[in-house]
């Protein structure tokens, strides 16, 4: 559900808690301006957009996931469109919205309307302000999966003291070279189609292209496995319908902007780990084509003491986050588990 | 060095071994009018073109490489221009055209004049067909690399009677499902810039695409550290100063449906490997992301006692060996040895 399709916003100045009777789920969202100032953009007037589900007094944890992720993380009575990660978020699960309070937001720049650098860290700095709106002192958690983990990171250096744990799932302090060129491959897809206003059909390439990265050869070997077909005159493979799809389906929801900013606003991420100043559990899946293992073992030996490592071998990769959720779930439990209880942070 | 720069060719009613006085590199080349039955797009008249080195008497070892490869496999003193193998054949080497006759031609499709699809099955014909035509009853063997090894496993099964031995690096009986979808989704950026007769971009886009399939996050790590840059507000990673190169250079000397053709080509191979009827060493890398080593323990296994495997461990992954010359060439020594001193192979 793209931010551009859901239903108008509740105004800025009514805060979520207030938006209407308690009810089990509570769910509510809001609009914030803030005027931020940007390490490669200069100072600009955003719009930030949140939802939040969840009593008003439980312990709030932030959710953010990959750069097509947004606010609506899980479908509740008021927003009953399917969210990104429904399967992370309900009942019985570590993030249950009868006993915590998931807040989320729609990236800087994910409405198209920025074109211009963004940085991790800007978005660490519009979550803050967001906080502050929302009088959220502190956050309990801070669970970022994919760019999400990258945000975490910068929030941790920059602003310590409003999260108690961050939980960083397959995003690292710097990115790849390797992935980095992968996306910069993909955002020349976005360029070619921009040359002759065949902007759906670069994006859609793009959105391809990042697909396989996304993904592993082991999942493409058990789904795509038939031969070959010639049709026209052209080779067509096994695999080329699910790519179309997938293609298609990010280009109707997916401003060209956003892409282009948030794709490169994981090759600006450039973390210290000996700066992070709260516990982070790393997540890691092995066979991620994105982040490679190495990469965050290095993070977490950056950590110290602070950091612990959680390894999980997926055929999902680097979607592994959004595939194998009951395993993620069971690393959440365990390390949400350890700041339950901290009646100060919300 | 491509074909379309060649200095004009010898007629091809000058076999090679008439072309002049006897020299040590005894390099020639020749053109052949051919008619061929193809799998996909029936009967067609074609040029071959091939380059032969080596003396007239010597065993004959056919080299085949990649999509991108063609008849100069190595410098000589009659065609000095840089060969696309020169570190696997020359002075000391297993191919060293003082012994050993090297043979080699431009693949089919090649030239970019035929617009159809090619299966690896039609190059093996067309290589029959210049084996007739060069009076070379039988190859001591056929070395073939990536598409190379490809078109090997077809003529081993359809014509086994004309080599002792195949030596396949990097080359399966099936294209990977992953890897088909990597180059289908090249082949639609070639669609893409073909849309907007931006036809030299989205063969650049799609080369760049192909060389990261190519290579590996090692060497990448090790290449492209440093972090990425702003230039004129766009996010610019160290790769794409490189990565633009490599598609200028390609676009430079291959024909658009040279690529298109070829690269389908490899999608549409499909061999039984208990049907393949010689000898074959098979040469896997091990962390080549097109090729997995599983893939070639797979072909092994159906090869049965005509299969020998051998496993690289190297950063180049699918490029590895045009890289790794000295480790390719002791493999080459070895599975070609038990083929020397076959008088009847010229």
């Amino acid at each position: 559900m793209s931010p551009v399709k859901e239903p108008p916003t509740v105004p800025a100045s009514i805060p979520p808690t207030n938006a209407g009777p308690a009810r089990t789920s509570h769910a509510s969202r809001g609009e914030l301006p803030v005027v931020l100032a940007m390490r490669h953009a200069g100072t600009r007037t955003l719009t930030l957009r949140y939802e939040v589900q969840g009593p008003a007094a439980a312990p709030v944890v932030f959710v953010a996931g990959g750069i097509s992720a947004h606010r609506h993380v899980s479908a509740s009575a008021e927003f009953p469109e399917k969210g990104w990660a429904d399967e992370l978020v309900g009942e019985g699960r570590t993030l249950d919205p009868a006993h915590r309070r998931v807040l989320a937001f729609d990236f800087v720049g994910a409405d198209g309307k920025l074109d211009a650098p963004i940085d991790p860290a800007d978005q660490a700095d519009a979550i803050v302000a967001l906080l502050d709106a929302l009088e959220i002192e502190r956050l309990q958690g801070f669970v970022g999966y994919s760019y999400g983990a990258l945000v975490g990171l910068q929030l941790a250096v920059r602003h310590p003291q409003r999260l108690q744990r961050l939980v960083a799932v397959s995003g690292a302090h710097r990115a790849h070279p390797y992935a980095a060129a992968w996306r910069a491959l993909q955002r020349k897809a976005v360029a070619l189609g921009q040359l002759q206003c065949a902007d759906a059909q670069g994006l859609s390439l793009a959105r391809q292209f990042a697909m396989l990265s996304y993904r592993t050869q082991e999942e493409f070997a058990e789904r795509f496995d038939a031969l070959p077909e010639v049709v026209n005159g052209r080779v067509r493979v096994a695999a080329e319908d699910y790519l179309d799809a997938v293609g298609a389906q990010y280009v109707a929801r997916t401003p060209v902007n956003a892409f282009l900013r948030l794709s490169e606003s994981i090759d600006l991420q450039n973390v210290d780990p000996a700066a992070v100043g709260v516990p982070t559990t790393v997540i890691a899946v092995e066979g991620d084509r994105l982040v490679p293992l190495a990469d965050l073992v290095g993070l977490v030996e950056g950590l110290g003491r602070l950091g612990t490592l959680r390894i999980l071998r997926s055929p999902y990769g680097h979607d592994a986050f959004l595939k194998e959720t009951d395993r993620i779930d069971a690393l959440l439990s365990h390390a949400l588990h350890s700041a339950d209880g901290a009646g100060d942070s919300a």
